[in-house]
């Protein structure tokens, strides 16, 4: 039997990874009762924090997430699921919900950024 | 610029998971110094909530983990670290923290139960 150590809130967060690409698409929090829907039901269900309210993925955009796997790492303080997405994970119609937004993006947003590295690297060099 | 969003503890949850294999290693958590140390030193830095205390991954064990590139979420409260791990994420010296207790080993662990999933079939099929 698993023993998955709540916090605080009563909550467990839950990393959701594409069973097939790898790609991790959400971190979402999970009572126990949404743990224990997501084992019955092999959907994935969270709670949400800021409607304060049980949440089955999908339920409204029909974009569900089938649950092939449920792991807890060495502390059981951390759930991880596989699934086969349905459809993007994220309510912005990504993929998933860390696309678009990393130091790498922003550093090519500015292509003259390169110019003050090369600068650097030359000063230095002197 | 980022804007990260800390939880009420100041900190917020970081997936670390591995730029080769894709596999997720481990769920930590980062204050803003631990996330400013990892940007500049582009080795992954942590909270640990227990120690309270900052904590270079590896340090001790030398199982560091270089920071290939950082990604955020779509309400910016959570990270992704993809990482070139030199050795063993977890402290019990699995790959992962996430390895070894899944609800598909707990099942597999008892090779009979397969026997009672075939009779339901069988009985379905009648």
């Amino acid at each position: 039997m698993t023993n998955v150590q709540f916090n605080e809130n009563g909550l467990v967060p839950a990393i959701v990874q594409d069973a097939q690409t790898k790609e991790v698409l959400t971190l979402a929090y999970m009572n126990q009762e949404a743990l224990d829907l997501t084992i019955e039901t092999k959907e994935s269900w969270f709670y949400s924090r800021s409607r304060k309210e049980l949440w089955n993925k999908g339920a409204t955009s029909g974009n569900k997430q089938e649950v092939i796997e449920i792991r807890y790492d060495c502390d059981q303080d951390a759930v991880l699921l596989f699934v086969n997405p349905k459809g993007p994970a994220c309510h912005t119609g990504a993929v998933s919900c860390f696309k678009g937004d990393s130091e790498n993006d922003r550093n090519t947003s500015n292509p003259f950024a390169i110019l003050e590295s090369l600068e650097k690297t030359i000063s230095n060099r002197k």
